[in-house]
């Protein structure tokens, strides 16, 4: 085996990548992968991008996936390396998102015998991927070159096909690690650029019609991000068939006359939902965040609740589905769709409730920056073309519980496959790698802290992103929950402040920075920085006990408007 | 199964580690792991380091726990939180170095079913374990009590047995997870504070007998950190003996008259090799970096080469071993230590030669602040009670090429299980935490990048550290390898400069930052930061280009010497 030999094969194996669809691709230094790194940027249709670090890499290529919608190649060199990999890989297997793991290793005879940077990569990633592969290079010969065209095929179907995920390819590499000769001409494709082994999709099966329409259902939309058409489809199944869509707003789905938006805030008065019994359940995508939701779920134990999940996803926390319909969602719903709701009062109930939610809403929250009205109103006020990337713990939270419905909302993505809020701001470079609009960011200081050197794609890969920063100096989260009344513990251990200046963060990695004093100045920050050259940070100062209060006060407030449909506040309950 | 059983059960799992000898454990935010948490910060005798990113936590405590020479435990909360500790994990997997994962986990009935923040967590960490323990808690009973103290011991002696590294123990802990009463006191443990089962370790076998001295033999001594008392035994039997020491400044064994510092640079010139050949080789601890010394070790095809490796970690990547002596390194040289040299003129060439390159190291080098210059004075400078840690990459072959043996050198660790350069910031930290002079971490730029956010240390833990940074904006090692001569890919994918302008991050992190203009006023920075409350960064800005061409240099300069030991620069040659 000559360098060219190791060239050759690896050329045939990138080529058959892009040829099925592969456009992205992540890279880090190191020595032993260059021959995996040169074969990908030397190739026309691949765009490589750098990081320093295996982790942003890992889940910049996930944020790429995410909003593209195809797999994304990630390589990294041997040693830890591959282990820093491995948050971004866990994610994208719980999200079921393609990615493709190219980790250079040594050979056989220097593994487990004091070479540097040698680790046991095989399998390293465990359950968290849906292939490993172990792919020992020998003479290209004709028919090892086909069978690696073959390889690569399978490699990227295998991350989009059934449930998508994570694919783990090892590659053993043996010095020389660069040609001393330029490679021949490659003429060992398919003709007219068609992969090796194409990809023939089956049909989405006719729908079961096993589920039959009472007059009073809900549907339950979670997130759902590959396919952008079919938030769309279920606003219109719901509004057609009358039934309220609780939608979370990373269905895409959360638009029409039966987005029900603050189902949060309503499923917490168990008055109203004890009025309010639905016949049936159809759940599309995961399900979402909220506990009162999932609380309400359960206790509707005499309710048929079906989940349309394609995937296998089995998103049942509580054991409350009674059927999974393995079918196409947009298939089963259009089949499905009645002409005109049974039952117009059932929606019309619903609606009241969550427009009086609405208002309320949106008069406790008045003016005043806090971290539910930042959420609200950036996804009220972001065009259409741009996606808003909400990390984990409270921003996703606020977001489901505050943000309206509105038929041209930005699409939002987020990790919710783990919930983690590790690689947050790399998620979000990716995401703005490939997204046609402009990417938002909306974030808590300590996801950004968990991420901070991703900042480094502002400047070094030349992207923007606008980074909108609620910062409590902590994890604001915890305060919702019991283990703030630890007192010996919970500031250092659980809180965790850390009193960084978000400022000098900005200058050190070549950011724009703005803190804005009020809603109007937030909206101009905002406008300057969608249409801003540079990355931007746009920090809002919040306390992390006082957004405890105001959370209780909305809460408190939407229960009262409930419990006193005429009180002036409120508009008119069902 | 109550809160109070859960507390119950986890307060005699901890309370059982701290009696076999665990002071330090390092937490992160989450909600799932506060009964973990809590019980480690509530117990009197461990401290407990909160960290933001698991990732920094884990190599925290993997530094503590290599100067410590004693197990540290690390808790973190489920999901990608776990994924977070694999890059540590693997490092003290390689590296051999005892870690307590304890990784808080959702209990069966909301795995793999859409609750939050679960991922696959059982065996997540692979083959880098040495065990793995699925923690299902059931009621408290005496039995189960007893039951959970052995097994902690188990745990804590488990880490340390044999081959020294990581255990990990997942955790499923039900809701809720904070205590509604105080526990009562705990009468659970054996009288007198001893841990349940105790460890007593079998006394080092008597020497096998079998290594018979020949007259000419050479030591090669590698990293071997636990043991402090190794390295000078180590110099002792080589000077007794009259054999040339070669030892890498983390073997603790760079000192006495028989070391020779600059094997690197004398085994290039394989004029002088071919006269020097030994008729023995012993080694002790993981093979050195150097590329000459593994390149001479495999060319000595009819030497016996010994390795004293008692924990079986068998470094040798080019076969050239032909025994292991698995007897305890200290005592097999106690008995085999001669009187005097047999030969002693055998050791005076080797000594020649080293104390010319030693020369011409020194006037080649001069006095202008250089990478090499930086890691050769820092050896030089620092007090014995001091630690250096160094930075993978550079730093490491730096510290090994230039520095001189001396009696009372700092102590020398780095992550050399793996090689990587993540988390050095991190474990650099660490160390600092438990030793007991002060700590300077001697870093490239990339490796500090890569563990940038590891500063949060300096003001969230009170902790100082002296950062020397060599910032050449880029990997100033790829410029060593063939790849530097791919020019369409090297500077943006290989050599990575990021041009982070590294004062800015000191102030970010409440750190102090200084930047030498020379040779002296380094000295002073240095030694005002070593007797500063805070962490100081001393950043030395150098060019990746002329560092080759100074590493270039200086290898020329000694092997001229070497060809002519006549030369007005060397010293006479033997």
């Amino acid at each position: 085996m000559t360098a060219t030999d190791t060239y050759l094969l690896l050329r045939a194996f990138c080529d058959e990548l892009s040829r099925c669809g592969l456009r992205h691709a992540c890279t880090s230094p190191g020595s032993r992968c260059t021959p995996i790194v040169l074969s990908l940027v030397r190739h026309p249709e691949i765009r490589c991008w750098s990081h320093l670090d295996e982790r942003c890499g890992g889940f910049f290529a996930l944020g790429a996936a995410k909003a593209s919608g195809s797999p994304v190649a990630v390589t990294c060199t041997s040693g830890t390396a591959a282990a820093n990999l491995a948050p971004a890989v866990t994610e994208a297997y719980q999200a079921r998102v393609p990615l493709i793991i190219l980790t250079a290793d040594r050979p056989a005879e220097l593994r487990d015998v004091g070479a540097g940077q040698t680790i046991d990569q095989l399998k390293i990633y465990g359950a968290a991927v849906k292939w490993f592969f172990e792919l020992e290079l020998a003479d290209p010969t004709e028919e090892r070159l086909r069978w690696i065209r073959g390889l690569a095929c399978r490699v990227y179907w295998t991350t989009l096909d059934g449930r998508p995920g994570p694919v783990h390819v090892n590659v053993p590499l043996r010095d020389p690690l660069t040609l001393s000769e330029e490679l021949p001409e490659d003429r060992g494709g398919r003709a007219g650029g068609r992969p090796w082994v194409e990809r023939i999709r089956a049909a989405p099966g006719s729908p079961t019609g096993r589920t039959r329409l009472p007059a009073r259902g809900v549907v339950v939309a979670g997130r759902y991000e590959r396919d952008l058409e079919l938030g769309p489809a279920v606003a219109m199944f719901a509004e057609h068939a009358g039934f309220p869509l609780l939608a979370a707003p990373l269905s895409g789905a959360r638009r029409g006359p039966a987005a029900i938006a603050h189902y949060d805030a309503l499923l917490r008065d168990e008055a109203l939902y004890a009025q309010l019994p639905p016949e049936l359940v159809i759940r599309i995508g995961d399900l979402p965040t909220s506990k009162p939701l999932r609380a309400w779920l359960a206790s509707l134990r005499d309710t048929p609740q079906i989940a349309l999940d394609p995937e296998g996803a089995w998103q049942d926390p509580s054991g409350a589905l009674t059927a999974v319909d393995r079918g196409d969602p947009a298939s089963v719903l259009a089949a499905l769709t009645p002409d005109t709701p049974e039952d117009p009062d059932w929606l019309a109930a619903w609606r009241a409730a969550d427009d009086a939610a609405e208002h309320v809403i949106v008069q406790t929250l008045g003016e005043d920056l806090s971290e539910p009205l930042v959420a609200r109103v950036l996804a009220e006020w972001l065009p259409a073309e741009a996606t808003m990337f909400v990390a984990s713990s409270m921003p996703i939270r606020d977001v489901e519980l505050f943000c309206g419905a509105r038929e041209l909302a930005p699409r939002m993505l987020s990790n919710r496959g783990a919930n983690g809020i590790d690689g947050t701001v790399s998620s979000a470079f990716g995401v703005a790698a490939v997204a046609c609009g402009p990417t938002v960011l909306l974030t808590g200081d300590v996801a950004l802290v968990h991420d901070l050197a991703g900042l480094l794609a502002a400047r070094r890969l030349g992207l923007r992103l606008v980074v909108v920063l609620l910062n409590n100096d902590g994890g604001g989260i915890f305060h919702f929950l019991p283990v703030a009344d630890e007192r010996d513990a919970f500031e250092e251990h659980v809180a965790t402040p850390h009193g960084l200046d978000f400022e000098k963060a900005a200058e050190m990695f070549g950011c724009d920075y703005a803190q804005p004093g009020g809603l109007r100045e937030l909206r101009t920050i905002l406008d300057d920085a969608l249409a801003a050259e540079r990355t931007t940070v746009i920090e809002i100062r919040t306390d992390r006990a006082e957004n405890l209060a105001l959370h209780r006060r909305v809460a408190a407030a939407v229960q009262r408007a409930l419990a006193n449909p005429q009180g002036p506040e409120a508009a008119p309950r069902a």
